[in-house]
Order: C-alpha cells, then sequence, then structure tokens
C-alpha cells in the first residue's frame, strides 16, 4: 500500500524577544502570553515598526528598512536601535522558519516599544509569520481600489517637518516636537485598519487617502504610476509616510533606464497613467485593477513591472 | 521599647481578564506577562480604553465611562461590551483593591481590544493602580501648561461626523466609516504622549492643543473656564473627545445655578478667564497655574471650584 505524502502544514510562527538595549535573544512560545499589562505598546499604542519580507533566505530590502526604523526611534523619543542585535535576530528566525520543509515567503515585523511604565525601560520583539494566502493572491490578481479622505489632514507648513518626516533626523531640532510622531512609523494604525475594513466591508480590497484631489497613500502601502518609461510616486513626507519599497524600486529603476520622479499626484493622473500599483514591504506590488468602482486597463508590460519592482528588492 | 508602626506599602495593581463575549473574569498575576504577540492593542493600537477614578470604594462616573466605551466600541466595530460583565469586574477589583490597608484613590481602566490575529476573537482586561504622586501633587497644586498646535486637523465637516463623534451612534450609519474612529476614545495615544514629553523637556507640566486661536483640549483632558458664574469649555465632537468629567461638572453645576455652555474658545477667552482647569477622571481637576509661560491669577473660589468638580463625580 503506497503511503500518502504527508500534509504540508505551515510553519508556527516565529517570536524572538529582543533586548533593546543590547542583551538577550530569546525564544518566545507563540502559544504564551509575551507582554505586560503596562506596555506602552499595549496601553498607548507608543511604539514603533517595521515589516520586513523574508524570501530565499533573506530579509530584502534590509539597509532602507534598518534606517527607516532608526529615524522613527528617534522621532519618538526611543532609544536607539541597537540594529546588529536586529540583524542577529532577523538572521536567527530566518534560520529556524527555513527549518520547516514547507516554509515559504515569510513576514518579518520588529517592534520597539517605551514599555513598562514600572519599570521605564524599551520593550522589543521580532515575529516572522507565512505571507498571508490573501496577499499571495492580490500580488497575482490585484486590488479593487476605494478612495477616501484621511478624515484628517496634517499641517505640512509646521517648522522642521517636511525634513523630519523623511527620516532626515539629524537635521532637525534635536528635540522631538508633538507632531513628528507623523512621520514615524508608529503602532497607532487603528485608523488606517478600519479604512481597510470599511473598504472590505463595501466590497473593495484597498483604499488609496486623497486630500481633495491630491493622492497620498494606500492604507498600508505606496502609490506608485507607470507610464512610458516614466514612473511616479506622491513626494513622501509630511502627510505621506516614505515608502520602503517604493525607495528601492526608484533607486533600481533609474539605474536601469526608467524615469522617476516623488512629485504631488492627482486622480487624474492616475486614471491617465497605464498602471497604477500599491506598493508595500510584504505583499511587494499589487496592481490597482478597479478605482472607484472604474476599471482601469491591464497594461502590455505588467510582469515586466513585477519583475521590476521584485529585482529592487535585492 | 515602642513598635514602630508598620511602613505604608503600596498595594499591588488588581488586573483582572475580562473575556469581551461574557465569559469568566479571571485574576492576571501582574507580574507575569498577560497578552499575546498578535493581539491588535499590541501590533496596531486597535482598541479603546476608559479610566475611571476609583474612590471611597466606588467607581465615580461611571455611566458616562460605560456610555462612552459602548460608543466608542461601535465607532471601531468591535463587539458591544456587556456592561454587566465590566461591571462586576470593576466591584471584584475594587473589593480587593480597599483590601490593602492603605489602599487609597485608584485609577481603574478598562480596555477592549480587538483581539488575536490567529483567533479573531475580541480580548479584554482591566487594571486597577495607585493614583500617582504627580497627579495628586497636580491636582492641589495646579499645572503649567504650553499650548501646541496638534499637529493635524480633523475633518470636521464629513458627514455624519459631528453626531458620531458626540457618541451618539446611533444616528450614524450602521458602518463606521475609516474616518470615524477620531471620536473614539482609542489606544492610539502615541502623539498625545509625545506632546507631554516634549512638555515635561521644556519645563511645563501639560499641553493644550490649538488649531490656530481656537482651543481644542489638553493631552489627556478637558478645558474648563470659569468667569464669574459662567462656565465654558470648548464643544466637543469633532476633533474633541466628549469629556466624562467636563459632562458630569456641567450637569451637576447646572443644577446648582452656574450658567454652563460649551462654545468656541479662544486663547483670549483663556486669558480673560477669572480661573482655567483641566478635569479628567482620575486627576479630577488641574488648575492651569501659568499659560504658555504667563501666570495666571488665582481665584478667589479656587476650593470652592475643586469641591463642586469632585462632588459632581457623586
Amino acid at each position: 500500500m503506497a503511503l500518502d505524502p504527508k500534509p504540508r502544514s505551515t510553519p508556527s510562527p516565529v517570536i524572538l524577544v529582543v533586548e533593546p538595549y543590547g542583551g538577550s535573544i530569546r525564544h518566545q512560545n507563540p502559544n504564551l502570553p509575551m507582554v505586560f499589562w503596562d506596555d506602552a505598546a499595549l496601553t498607548r499604542g507608543d511604539g514603533i515598526f517595521e515589516t520586513i519580507l523574508i524570501r530565499d533566505g533573506k530579509a530584502c530590502n534590509l539597509q532602507r528598512h534598518s534606517e527607516r526604523f532608526k529615524a522613527s526611534a528617534a522621532l519618538l523619543g526611543l532609544p536607539e536601535p541597537i540594529l546588529e542585535g536586529w540583524h542577529k535576530a532577523t538572521e536567527m528566525a530566518i534560520e529556524e522558519w527555513y527549518a520547516h520543509p514547507s516554509a515559504g515567503d515569510a513576514s518579518c515585523t520588529w517592534t520597539l516599544s517605551r514599555g513598562r511604565a514600572s519599570t521605564g525601560l524599551a520593550s522589543g520583539w521580532l515575529t516572522v509569520t507565512a505571507v498571508s494566502a490573501e496577499k499571495l493572491a492580490q500580488r497575482e490578481n490585484g486590488v479593487s481600489v476605494m478612495t477616501s479622505s484621511r478624515g484628517y489632514s496634517v499641517d505640512t507648513d509646521l517648522p522642521g517637518i517636511a525634513k523630519a518626516t523623511r527620516g532626515e533626523v539629524s537635521k532637525v531640532s534635536r528635540t522631538p516636537a508633538p507632531w513628528l510622531t507623523v512621520g514615524a512609523k508608529t503602532l497607532a494604525y487603528a485608523a488606517n485598519m478600519a479604512a481597510l475594513r470599511y473598504a472590505t466591508a463595501n466590497g473593495f480590497d484597498d483604499v488609496i487617502f486623497t486630500e481633495d484631489d491630491r493622492v497620498l497613500e494606500g492604507a498600508t502601502s505606496t502609490v506608485v504610476s507607470f507610464k512610458g518609461d516614466k514612473i511616479r510616486t506622491p513626494a513622501p513626507g509630511g502627510d505621506i509616510l516614505p515608502g520602503t519599497t517604493q525607495a528601492a524600486l526608484f533607486d533600481y529603476a533609474t539605474e536601469h533606464g526608467w524615469r522617476c520622479k516623488e512629485k504631488d499626484l492627482t486622480m487624474d493622473h492616475l486614471f491617465g497613467a497605464d498602471s497604477v500599483w500599491l506598493v508595500s514591504s510584504v505583499r511587494i506590488a499589487a496592481r490597482v485593477t478597479r478605482l472607484d468602482g472604474y476599471k482601469l486597463p491591464k497594461p502590455d508590460n505588467e510582469k515586466q513591472i513585477r519583475d521590476l519592482i521584485t529585482k529592487a528588492l535585492g
């Protein structure tokens, strides 16, 4: 009697507690509680994160993620991340992840929290989980997107905000002003999640935030348009979080003869482009197939663009 | 030889896990981790909270806190809180708190999170901790306050926002729109905390957010002014979270002959008032002694006002 092949299971999440001051890196059982009742990440959303794609045994676009993590920490007045520790933890987690026979692409999240009120010490951890089937499907099939006002406008004319929100923290006053958290990738993502739930409840897959006619960003992604050999994205900074995937794409594409520019984009620009994409670390690139219900044409070079963005991640 | 009295220790925090669907209420050891790595409160600040003053063995202003908790949950699309369960847990925690011989005023926080990504079930817990010495001192001595732009403006002319952000959730569309989280008391308080850190680093105790000349709210409190028998507060709703302490004060003071009004306030109004206060659940009322460095005069009726606000909490 032939034996059935063993069913492919999904690897368990890999969770590592990373001491932010350079201490130990240790395993956390995903089935046991990890965080204390008075951790600021929990009580105030007071922490930062980065989500990094793990592919073919390596962390993609690691340098840009590391820089933004450091910039976010500085903007929130968190202790400067010891990147060697985070990189070492990431390597450990990757090794463990790929020990599972059916391990594929994974999503690695670094979190740095202001930590427990009762100790005054920052806390940190790293998780590696499988890329969801939904994200994998959206890479292939694209997404239907609605646009929405964000519900608030960031005062982008405040002093120093342009530089600070691009992560060039050394160029602004050393004391981060209250409003500067808008440039950091903080845990305060409830509004973005609410926007995504609203979109899903109304038959869409994703959201692009707009301010009047100005295109801002996706709920968890950067908007990029292609037309001929031109690639455009809304200028990051101010009310638009600088995207690590977009930055990698622009550097790589420029080297390969594309003409890339960061500039204000209008809705008309999106409707007039050859193709519109939402780029982000783990989903990588999802083509916008419908925008507010209007079908966007499928471009001839869809595969070429997908390859370009994937290669840009190194 | 006379025995020295036993030194007064502080009671340990009381932590109860409250199952949001009406299941068990159980003790959590504050020295052990409580929350799982994939809880949305932790990963996205995706949850709501209320902070309630515990005084003389009872929870103050419980009705208004309960209503706002319910309204916040509805705005975020969280399961409707089973208030009987939260009230029962609060009673249990109060009883345990006062079992300690040196228990005084305490702060009780209810948290309801969207919960674990891996289970899809909401999670909830309650904590009771001592009121900090700093808050107790600020009740007595007042606070030196700086004003600051919030860094963003809420689009208050969005449809339904006025009603929704006042908690009258039944009057707006049943599906919460993305932007409606601005009216809920969510865990996304990192920006408020950053503003407070900035204030402290610059020699102030607290922050009042303003938009140009318009007074909005404190970082964790409501602004109230007194002049003669008139009490004023910036009209809540839109970009100003409705305050439970302010609401209790206005109801009680109106019954006792004060003339209370919610209306837009300017900075000039604050400088022209007899006294300006920051009111909130646990600190109750802290008089603003300095505003942007200018000394505000001490009113003749400071004690009377403090008594009024305290009595309003029932």
